[in-house]
């Protein structure tokens, strides 16, 4: 893509009336637009990294052999009664509307009730299950606070996932398989080192649920992380009797603050005994569904990557989910010769590899420093002086460090 | 995909609750489930059809050289105040909520407000102009009634593409570039054919819009065509004047009922004036960016595809936006040669193609009633007889032909 046609600007400052690290760089390099509190839009740059999160978790989701669907935003009350989730004390963070023709709707903040009546249609024996079902949906929670930037919005896109399984040992095989899609998400988005599963409060069904936490100095949450083991404890569970059932030591474990970005809940059969999605069994008794729910949002996940990452001279994006894996900078030259060449390679680098590139009228003070700020990967700059030595720097966001490569070894250099 | 392990299922009768045909058969073959009146949430295999929607505009608006986005569906009323738009008495449509911090926010209908008002950010000079933006984003529209299926939903994606321009004459020239690309994509998803181009109420901006209709027996609005010039005007404002305006013959129109599956508009600076999207020309005035916005609904141009092709068996997709190319159906055989065969040719041709295996355990009339109401366009049968001469039998959905090809020239075949 070439920069000059962006419609979209980087800001020289951080915006004032943002708290949070995330939103005050997303927004200053270009990626996010700020709504009101905790409604941010995508720009181009930031739809890029999130179209890069939904790749590598599809891929996931589908190595499960889940089902992708999209469900409405609208909620139908009637559904939310059954389960007890519609009052606002139960539920504190619904948004509310009202039909033209009459009646109340909900704005969804999670879908287990309106996917499992709509299975009711498409269950009826045993032979039917297990299956698991995903999708990447709008959630929205009208929360009193919402100072985190897209680390928690009150509208924001969501991976979520449901299993629906015949007995406990069926649904405790498939959450384990989850989990590991989880790690593997994790490694893959480049959180993988400091992302930590954490044993957390678990619910009526469960003595536990699991959460993946992320350290971060900026984190909400405290956690205690035994490094070894690769697994934690959350600090709102945390005593010797948990430690010693988790086979955890409390003399290993280290004090971090940390943001959560998964978490996989045991629903029992909470949701499908009052909504009806039974099964029938060999013996023809009917029986409800064992249910699990596994959510990632992906705002909160981007947010976080680009906290862990970030330096003093802005966003450092790992390869796996960055815009872009190349920074093609052309320095401006009075001849016009830098462009037309930086056109050439341009045109070669971007059938092999997604490649932005500066094509634009400015200083090269404002291209570096906007290079720094968008953190892409790869810096190439084509500048007179080397151009005339047959060269190009090649400069790694993340070390800083630049290499002077020749211009016919350019895609042996990437690939390399 | 295999079918065995995909959790919906076709229904053998249409839902009673549904008066449209768009509905009706989408419920039936298990493309969508209706949530409430003019909600529907879409299943794997109408997400494909929406995916491949979406993949057929995509490519032309970045042929047009639009950036993408992703805004919010929460509306900050200060924004819609100020062009006018947010009392209920202008726009009877809107859905409403409530910030539990306090404040009336709405669920966007359209995106002109928040755009133009997020572009004053990015846009100061005429050199930062002209450019176009574009989206697939959630609708919230409160209608009265909502009996029409997909084709006028409560909520339903739309694509919205919105254009920035210094000048008329420059909006003009991206207008016409927009038209044409939109005649591209009604050709490319198979209506071609049946949907002109048709003059219709301007606004207050310019004489006409432009709507692009769809002939279909079910449709909601009457227009005239020239089938000959392939262009038609809205009987909302047909006369002699308007007729010689636009260089038709009033004697050469037919009139048609259509659904109207995209229009464009001229907005003049009706929102970049109130909203303050200026730019500085050459000489330094501070002067508003004219604009213009093309919507296509994707919902409602995939249930006017359904209603165009469906046959008295069911659906029949175009191959470009069919959720899958092949539909593989492995007959019933005792012995379980059938399956094993069907099995070793799913792989190979999987890796070829998006293809639907039918390797369920049900009759050979349920198997190929499913697969004519899903409506895939080529049917690769497998069954015992043929298997043992070394063919399988070929149909295609649309023309109900069949032709026996040989085991090893399926592929030249398909490609053929």
């Amino acid at each position: 893509m070439k920069q000059s046609i962006l419609p979209f600007k980087t800001r020289k400052d951080a915006p004032k009336d943002e708290v949070s690290l995330n939103a005050k760089l997303l927004i200053q390099a270009g990626f996010i637009h700020k709504e009101m509190a905790g409604v941010y839009s995508y720009l181009p740059l930031g739809l890029r990294v999130i179209e890069k999160i939904k790749g590598i978790i599809r891929n996931e989701m589908e190595t499960l052999g889940a089902s992708e669907v999209s469900l409405t935003a609208l909620q139908d009350k009637t559904l939310w009664e059954k389960t007890g989730r519609w009052d606002d004390e139960v539920v504190d963070n619904w948004f509310k509307t009202t039909l033209k023709s009459g009646g109340e709707l909900g704005l969804g903040f999670s879908h287990e009730e309106p996917l499992t009546a709509l299975l009711r249609d498409h269950v009826s024996s045993y032979k039917d299950l297990p299956f698991s079902i995903f999708q990447f949906q709008t959630k929205f929670r009208n929360e009193l606070r919402a100072k985190s930037g897209i680390m928690r919005g009150r509208e924001f896109l969501m991976k979520d996932l449901y299993s629906f399984s015949t007995t406990d040992e069926e649904h405790a095989a498939f959450y384990d398989r989850v989990k590991n899609a989880y790690v593997r998400i994790f490694d893959k988005v480049g959180l993988g080192e400091v992302t930590f599963p954490t044993y957390a409060t678990g619910g009526s069904f469960s003595k536990f649920s699991l959460e993946f936490q992320t350290i971060t100095s900026s984190g909400e949450d405290t956690i205690y992380v035994d490094r070894e083991k690769k697994v934690a404890i959350n600090k709102e569970i945390l005593s010797d009797e948990r430690c010693a059932e988790l086979g955890l030591d409390r003399e290993n474990l280290e004090e971090v603050t940390t943001v959560e970005v998964g978490n996989i809940f045991n629903l029992g059969t909470k949701f499908s005994e009052p909504l009806g999605l039974v099964y029938k069994d060999e013996a023809g008794n009917r029986i409800p569904s064992v249910m699990g729910c596994y959510g990632i949002g992906l705002g909160r996940l981007m947010g976080t990557i680009a906290e862990v990452f970030a330096d003093e001279k802005g966003l450092v994006w790992p390869k796996s989910v960055a815009p872009f894996d190349v920074h093609l900078v052309a320095l401006p030259d009075a001849e016009g010769t830098v462009m037309a060449a930086a056109e050439v390679i341009y045109e070669t680098l971007s059938a092999k590899m997604p490649i932005m590139f500066d094509d634009r009228a400015v200083s090269v003070g404002a291209k570096l420093a906007d290079a720094d700020l968008i953190g892409i990967p790869t810096r190439i700059v084509i500048g007179a002086k080397s151009l005339v030595e047959g060269n190009v720097e090649i400069t790694d966001r993340k070390s800083g460090e630049t290499t002077t490569v020749a211009l016919s070894e350019i895609l042996n250099y990437l690939h390399g």
